[in-house]
């Protein structure tokens, strides 16, 4: 992964809502609602299997849940856009908050 | 943002669970589960707001829906880990085909 | 609406899963993941709509919606078979603590 | 359950709203984001559990769930309010679909 990788993509989504005249309805709120859709179309690809079988997708169920994932991490990078988090920064503030509320065994 | 940061983060993850004791929990099945919890306690500080309000959050909401956000993207990388997908090679190849699906105007 | 309805419908469901053979698929855990698909699917046709538009659906989306409704009352009455929790006793009790929660103005 | 209580349910919520001047935050899209949230709450009770565990909660566990069924059967009906859709008559009419859809073994 290139140096900024997120930020680029972050950057290709504004520009890519831009041309499409889509701004007008990427409010928060609304992206949640995409967001929260996204999850659920990743959440059935799991729903019927087994933790076992979940742990061991491939070939095309695997692709499938790639596309799913990407979808999920590009509305989360639109939401960002939108209220100015860094989302890596978020990310790693929320480890060490985590690192502390969770101590190790 | 260093390089390969993301990258960092899921590494982390991986300790993080390893010294918890908790990678037995961690099937896709169940990251999927806890993913769509953590994306309804986002939509849950924007449910009430008109969309205009949910463009304008800040202070201590804003560090909630931060926090949330976190929260989300953690448990997107954790499902990655666990199936080995590459999150932004995922996000660009879904960009690529979003563009030939949605033509700009 | 006849005496006993809700329960008729339980009943059916039951027989329905039986006649399939999907009851061993039909833990809480796997219909409460069924149930997120299905109330997401409800949340996709309003993602993009103004509330004052989501008010006013009509026609072809409103019986759209209208099946998805019955998805998610399906998909709840299910869990409610499986834990036997009689829903309407469950709501009643929810109503009467919401009141003490919420005075009126 | 008496005759009509799914309605006399639905017609005490319209009453609730009314007496808290909620009317105006109750439109589709706010009550489908609502209903997604008490829908996570029941999916948070059962994310860790394997499916025998989800199967055979009891105690105050089952107490939690419940509420939260009714949470998710509230705000269902107050969606089926907004819309004037019938709950039960949709049900019966998805029913029968699916029975069509996947015919027994």
């Amino acid at each position: 992964m290139s140096k900024d990788t997120l930020t680029n993509i972050q950057n290709q989504l504004v520009e890519f809502s831009k041309a499409r005249d889509w701004e007008k309805y990427h409010s928060p709120k609304n992206l949640s609602m995409a967001l929260s859709v996204e999850v659920a179309e990743l959440v059935e690809h799991f729903q019927w299997l087994t933790e076992e079988e979940s742990r061991n997708i491939n070939g095309q169920k695997l692709n499938e849940v790639k596309e799913e994932v990407a979808d999920v991490l590009l509305y989360l990078l639109q939401i960002c856009n939108q209220l100015n988090i860094d989302p890596v920064d978020a990310a790693k503030q929320k480890l060490l908050k985590n690192a502390v509320k969770y101590p190790p065994r």
